[in-house]
């Protein structure tokens, strides 16, 4: 993998990059749909390709789990297996280990914990997990990292919880590095290793973190820990903390971020790629992202509107269908509504990033940066406003 | 509309013709995909074209209470509601009506029946469903008409019974044509009328049926109420019974049907068109039709079998992902696995009147016919060994 910076904006912390692998480029900022089962839900391959998409971020933990880790080996990879032909990034699964509460076992060596599918016992060491990675064959892997909560009991989570888990993270990350170095790809192409720095709201210990993880030179780093419940200014502010400390010429990814105003608040302090499940899950929900904020398809209003979905969006979901028809499929529970709302989703997220890149490219990220947020957040307040919810 | 009988078989009733609509040409023997709520089922618009299907069915009953006809009319017909590029076939909702059990009640004047959605009371006429047909804007109207049961409480239906749904159909056909003649198209595009010919498994009945609504002069005829319980003999006799009576010139349509085998030996009857939701209602419950016979994507020995979905169709979905991968999609309820194996089904029974086209076209109809029933029938045999039902 190499990442090439091409431009830091000069007014905010926004770059412009490009991440090539052995699946393609990837134009930077970038946003990674999430395909948790080597599928974006509701989406075919050739639908993401449509969108722009060029890396989409697939799960560990769950294809270890389903179809198992054997099945996609055996079918000479995970690009060859859901016939995607860009590049995939797979997260470790410990941010989805971290999140069955009762079902795990926490120890220095790694985490027991019974599968949410069937109840059966695992464990999950930083080199088993390297090893999956491995036979699962994604361009990027994710290192096993611990991922503290943000609260506890309805309380601020104690600091040395969050200690415990960046000494684990930092402990773990070497055990990856080291596996990952005394082991070859196993489908014909290199893999890189991103290592996740976590630290809770902690400026001392998110730093402390991503100095020990930097000290091991891996390919990329990400942010992990946030947008899991904190306010937004403080995610804002603990990634402005991180891109200070982060080195320049390596691809920074805040993992499991956000909305369109998240994403364009942390371009602006200097993050490279993001991956985030509201885009798709929201499709299914009947809920749309456009310029003019969110709507819900699901309303009645849209019964008789025959505007296309979003008149401001090249993609065949956004343009070739009016929300009265995709009103009534949801009505119908029809399947093709998820896949159009999806498509319209994706392509919305895409083309934002996109634009965002072109913005730094030109100087003029910034203004757009905020008055797009103003547009989006200001305008679907008239939209919704007499939606509940 | 127009319909050109190109060829009909030196050796069977087979015949290749060719449909035209204001919305383009359909090559017969033509299959329709079941769109019911104005789609297909898992599909959008341009993979229903990818698959070379060039018409499909709609239904006036379901679009009716769903998204209601005033919706559709104020879009601009079905077609621009569904941004469907080919053309479009309403069924009247006579056999959904009929399928109301309890929950109608049918004079001469026509059907007093409860939504299936929501109990609301409504009476379809046959004025009124040419009026809701002409609202939705099909290129072929289908008439209002009585199907009548082939069983009752067990036992054969009795004669009277039929004799009184051939009474009210064809009854109910000529106020159909008088409505028809006296309405205009509201989309700027010509329609069709199609009346249907009932009369159960009575020869008798079903040739005096034929006969009156032949007098009627409509464009085209449908073969109504087989496919519904009686034995596949039983439907291919009163086909070839129909076939003998309805004029050459005309298109003739045998709703409602059927598998593989039963598209091949009608098509062998001198039947041109047909729609049937198997293909995409089986894809859902992950059955999928092959040159071999019937597979079920759910059985466990796919779950290792990464040869590609149909490697004898040339279709997105057949050759470009493997059953693994699909029995993956469908154990992990992923949406994708409906789409793609609706996606397979819909191409392969389009390919399987395209082929049945050309070998009429070049007269080794019948021995193609018969060798390819006994291939699904009999290697399906093989490949299902040791699958339940």
């Amino acid at each position: 993998m190499e990442f090439t910076l091409e431009k830091t904006d000069s007014v905010s912390k926004a770059r412009a990059g490009l991440l090539e692998t052995a699946h393609g480029e990837i134009e930077t900022p970038a946003f990674m749909p999430v395909g948790t089962n080597a599928t974006v839900k509701a989406l075919s391959a050739r639908d993401v390709w449509e969108t722009g998409a060029r890396m989409v971020l697939a799960n560990a933990y769950h294809l270890y789990l389903r179809p198992g880790t054997e099945v996609i080996a055996c079918a000479g990879g995970i690009h060859r297996f859901a016939n995607w032909p860009g590049s995939i990034l797979t997260d470790s699964g410990g941010y989805q280990v971290y999140s069955l509460a009762g079902l795990r076992k926490t120890t220095d060596e790694g985490v027991h914990f019974k599968s949410h599918l069937d109840g059966s016992a695992h464990m999950f060491t930083p080199e088993k997990v390297i090893d999956i990675e491995r036979a699962i064959g994604p361009d990027i892997m994710m290192a096993f990292d611990e991922c503290p909560p943000t609260t506890q009991e309805g309380n601020a989570v104690p600091r040395e919880i969050v200690e415990q888990a960046v000494r684990r993270t930092v402990a773990w990350a070497n055990r990856s590095m080291e596996r990952f170095s005394g082991t070859n790809t196993q489908h014909g192409y290199p893999q890189s290793l991103f290592l996740i720095a976590q630290g809770g709201t902690h400026r001392d210990l998110r730093e402390s973190c991503a100095l020990e993880l930097m000290a091991m030179n891996a390919d990329g780093y990400a942010i992990g820990g946030l947008a899991v419940g904190e306010p937004n200014e403080t995610m804002y502010e603990v990634t402005d903390w991180m891109t200070e400390v982060l080195p320049a010429e390596k691809p920074r990814y805040l993992m499991g971020v956000g909305t369109p105003t998240d994403l364009l608040e942390s371009i602006a302090r200097g993050v490279d790629m993001f991956d985030c499940v509201l885009p798709t899950r929201n499709a299914r929900n009947g809920q749309l992202f456009t310029r003019d904020g969110k709507i819900n398809i699901r309303n009645a209003k849209w019964k008789n509107d025959f505007s296309p979905i979003d008149s401001e969006m090249n993609s065949y979901a956004s343009q070739n269908f009016s929300k009265a028809y995709l009103a009534h499929l949801f009505n119908a529970n029809e399947i093709l509504g998820l896949t159009l709302a999806t498509l319209h989703n994706v392509a919305f997220y895409e083309q934002l990033v996109r634009e965002a890149r072109e913005k730094i490219l030109d100087g003029s990220f910034a203004e757009w940066k905020t008055e797009l947020i103003r547009r989006v957040n200001q305008v679907s307040t008239r939209l919704e406003a007499r939606e509940p919810g």
